[in-house]
């Protein structure tokens, strides 16, 4: 067919919650393959599964947690996100409970208040959807 | 690499309007190449280039008219919305002026008010990301 498009992946921003309801932060990973750095959860969406499966499968795989999405974050496309090829990302907010554990690409887990995240770090524009997310909180989640 | 994805895709809901800011309808097209009918305009992301560009290049290419993105309606990613294979799409709102006039893909063009949009004649999942719209509209565009 000749169609060459960018790679599709998901990453996810999983607001953690205790079981009073108390919500204990945003989970983060550290990553075993390059690039090295911290970051969202995510990964790539597989042929025959949507978007938001890939997701559900992705925070089960890397941080062990069930989560609800809440809502689609936005769409992050700039050809130089990734610095390994062209990917684009679909960012869904989600709710999780429990304790994430860091299995397959993820080397650690993180539960970082929203003001605590060490933005620096962030591989990826994963600051930049933080940051999107952080405006958009408290209008819509 | 072996990684395999979905294609990506947008598509436009293009909002016409007039010199005097009055709104006359979406733009529709008819589609040149199968599935044969009517749809949104829309296009296949290249790689190199963000889905904000590749909508604004393809509503140049296919309905000859420079849009405006207001916002990102959704992603949509059933593997069964399209019958030819599995594609992403994310799905822009816009706001153009002028004419369309078809081009490349689209056979024609038309302007519908939306409660006059012939459904049952749309193609891929285009109905239901209409419906979505029409259900956000008043919220937020």
């Amino acid at each position: 067919m000749g169609i060459e498009t960018p790679f599709v992946a998901v990453d996810g921003i999983v607001m953690l919650y205790d079981r009073n309801e108390a919500f204990k932060g945003i989970v983060l990973i550290e990553r075993k393959n390059p690039p090295l750095g911290i970051a969202l959860p995510g990964g790539f969406v597989d042929i025959g599964e949507s978007c938001e499966s890939a997701l559900v499968r992705e925070m089960k795989e890397e941080i062990s947690l069930d989560v609800e999405i809440i809502r689609l974050l936005g769409v992050y496309s700039d050809p130089k996100r990734d610095p390994r090829f062209h990917t684009v990302s679909a960012v869904y907010i989600c709710k999780a409970y429990g304790e994430p554990k860091a299995a397959d690409d993820a080397k650690k887990c993180f539960v970082y208040p929203p003001d605590e995240i060490p933005m620096e770090k962030l591989v990826f524009d994963h600051a930049k959807i933080i940051k999107d997310f952080m405006a958009t909180r408290y209008q819509s989640t």
